[in-house]
């Protein structure tokens, strides 16, 4: 009965569906404490205190005010403004409230500008290993998601393969920085290198290709790495955001896009990305998040909590023989599987309690992806559960 | 450079735009309260004040688990237990927590189960007049939404041309009561006569049609007025809701679709809705909302605010020799147009500061809707402004 877009995706969703009770059933037979859940990306540092007060402060304004339909789909003008100061401030741009849209979180902004911009059988490339979401966002709008192959030796982006692949029909290009499920941070040079590539590329086949530039991740950046801001390098750029990370606040969806002057046609891909966020249902970002954000926009995560996280597992890591490119950023580690098939890894990790997600689901086999976001206990506690499993394979 | 599908309606929407700026124009020279502008469909009674306790009750639990992501694209269990116990008490019905996924809005609900249900191609009737974003929901997913004629006398469904326009291809059928923008609502006696249709054609065609019943106003009932509860008439019917007007929560986003078990293959439109709310990027429904509607279950809106606007305004209108079906739900008035193009009168009315929607938006020219989600003093203001206005057309 369902569209035949969907069977697929129902039948995979089983999957990880099985995985997902499975370790609810783990958790029932052994005590939650005794199972190593590194396979979801579900921030485990609280929102701020600030977001909190924040909420008390607005539901002493007026209600219909604060629970109303926005006067725009793009969202509140002053808490668009808000944050176009804010990016301004942090990185030197020039965006004024009317280049801010307010999404429906990351996610939502990937979908409105992706339904902005693409026609059928539009390429969109990106670089492996990617969120792998980014196939269901693309394929939405009836566009062809295109692959660059993982480079291993550090995940940095293979800029070469990236401009033999750039094609007459490439409408957008996603990059994740920091990566999700690496880890890894594009230095300023790659992005340099890649902006030139673009420019060359747009140059020679008469086309405008843009950059999205997915950030959900940008506050978490470790070892004081700056995270480039793209718009910086290439006129042609769109930024992504959530708060969900920044502010812990994944589940009240609250994000947005940046929509810069400089790209090509900026007005009518504003214009069609607005009207997109209320023809896809969104409508606007939810309201009371919108004046948190405004709130809270200069409050951020204790990203120590991360970064103490990141070093005793990596480092527990390393001593134990697992091979792994150090992360500077997001909070994921993204491991050699000692074995080639890392499915059977996974499932071998599993008897030991611990839930891994196969790289495989980031169109990069061989790797596990370890979601450190989880309590610290866990990370020192799972660390002789992995010298067990590592004795499997010396 | 934006899509195909996006240009027309970027275009399109310049003209919504340019009548919200004239509105705000008249505003500033002659006064907010001296324009009446009955355009919106905005509630104008505040959210009650159990929603500001249960939000300040909410922000005591542990910020993890009130702002983190659902562990089911669905949204929280208990929520939609507490969903599914209530429709079950008002309705008679027997639904589970799994027959519920929270969503972002009615509008979320309803392009969730549109990409779960639409190949390109497909057929989704509706009734004219409808909510114009039907069409844009529709072809989000390559479907074409086929109308059926008005039927200007009471505004009922007009039954005979709905039988002959079902097809092989028609996937689903879209009903929306109470109606905007009529503020009409479909007797016990017109669902049991479509049921009875789309039985037999399903039967004929050896197809399966979804009838999604769209029901943001289901409180907004008067005169102690029934609105049939469609799951009980006819098996595969799913039902949007939102709490924009029960709750006055229009910029929050949430809101929920109810799958029956009865509806065919309903473990996998279930599946495929859940995915789809995930890959469209709503992810889950806000998750403070979610909460928040789990604790005001049994909140309504004072729709005796509504009531009261609605009997002074059509009294007063009719009065004056305007033609118009009295209704019986949501906050609207669909006025017969003195001369036959509405735009005409639109025009007209602006002059008088009186701001209408053309009933051409709602694919029904000659008609104007009169939102009267205004104040009580918009109301009574407006009235000889509409006396000056009806002079013209004597």
């Amino acid at each position: 009965m369902i569209s035949k877009k969907m069977e697929k995706m129902v039948a995979n969703n089983s999957a990880i569906r099985a995985m997902f009770e499975e370790g609810n059933r783990l958790a029932q037979i052994y005590g939650r404490e005794n199972v190593y859940d590194f396979s979801l990306g579900n921030p485990n540092v609280p929102a701020p205190e600030a977001v909190k007060s924040a909420i008390q402060e607005i539901l002493e304004e007026d209600s219909l005010m604060v629970h109303g339909y926005n006067n725009s789909n793009a969202g509140y003008e002053d808490v668009r403004q808000v944050v176009a100061e804010s990016v301004n401030e942090r990185f030197g741009t020039a965006f004024a409230a009317k280049n801010i849209i307010m999404t429906v979180g990351a996610a939502g902004g990937l979908n409105i500008i992706l339904k902005a911009l693409l026609n059928p059988g539009d390429e969109v490339l990106t670089f492996a290993p990617y969120f792998v979401e980014y196939r269901s966002y693309v394929a939405n709008y009836d566009g062809n998601l295109i692959e660059v192959s993982p480079n291993t030796v550090d995940f940095q982006p293979k800029l070469d393969e990236f401009e033999e692949k750039i094609t007459a029909k490439t409408r957008a290009v996603i990059v994740n920085n920091p990566n999700n499920p690496t880890g890894v941070v594009y230095s300023e040079e790659t992005i340099k290198k890649m902006a030139a590539i673009l420019e060359k590329k747009q140059k020679e086949l008469g086309t405008e290709i843009f950059l999205i530039s997915d950030e959900p991740y940008r506050e978490l950046a470790y070892d004081g790495v700056e995270v480039p801001y793209l718009t910086k390098y290439y006129a042609n750029t769109v930024v992504g955001y959530s708060y969900s990370k920044s502010l812990s606040l994944p589940g009240e969806r609250i994000g947005y896009l940046v929509i810069p002057d400089e790209a090509a046609d900026s007005e009518n891909v504003i214009g069609a990305a607005t009207i997109a966020n209320r023809i896809l249902g969104f409508v606007n970002a939810p309201t009371l998040q919108q004046r948190v954000v405004a709130k809270c926009i200069n409050e951020k995560t204790d990203i120590s909590y991360y970064d103490r996280n990141r070093e005793t597992l990596y480092n527990g890591l390393a001593e134990l023989g697992f091979e792994c490119v150090k992360p500077e950023g997001a909070f994921y580690l993204f491991v050699k599987s000692p074995v080639a098939d890392e499915k059977e890894f996974v499932a071998a990790a599993k008897k030991h309690h611990i839930l891994l997600v196969p790289g495989s689901s980031f169109a990069c086999p061989g790797y596990v992806r370890i979601a450190y976001c989880v309590s610290y206990e866990t990370i020192v506690n799972s660390l002789p559960k992995f010298a067990d499993l590592m004795k499997e394979y010396n």
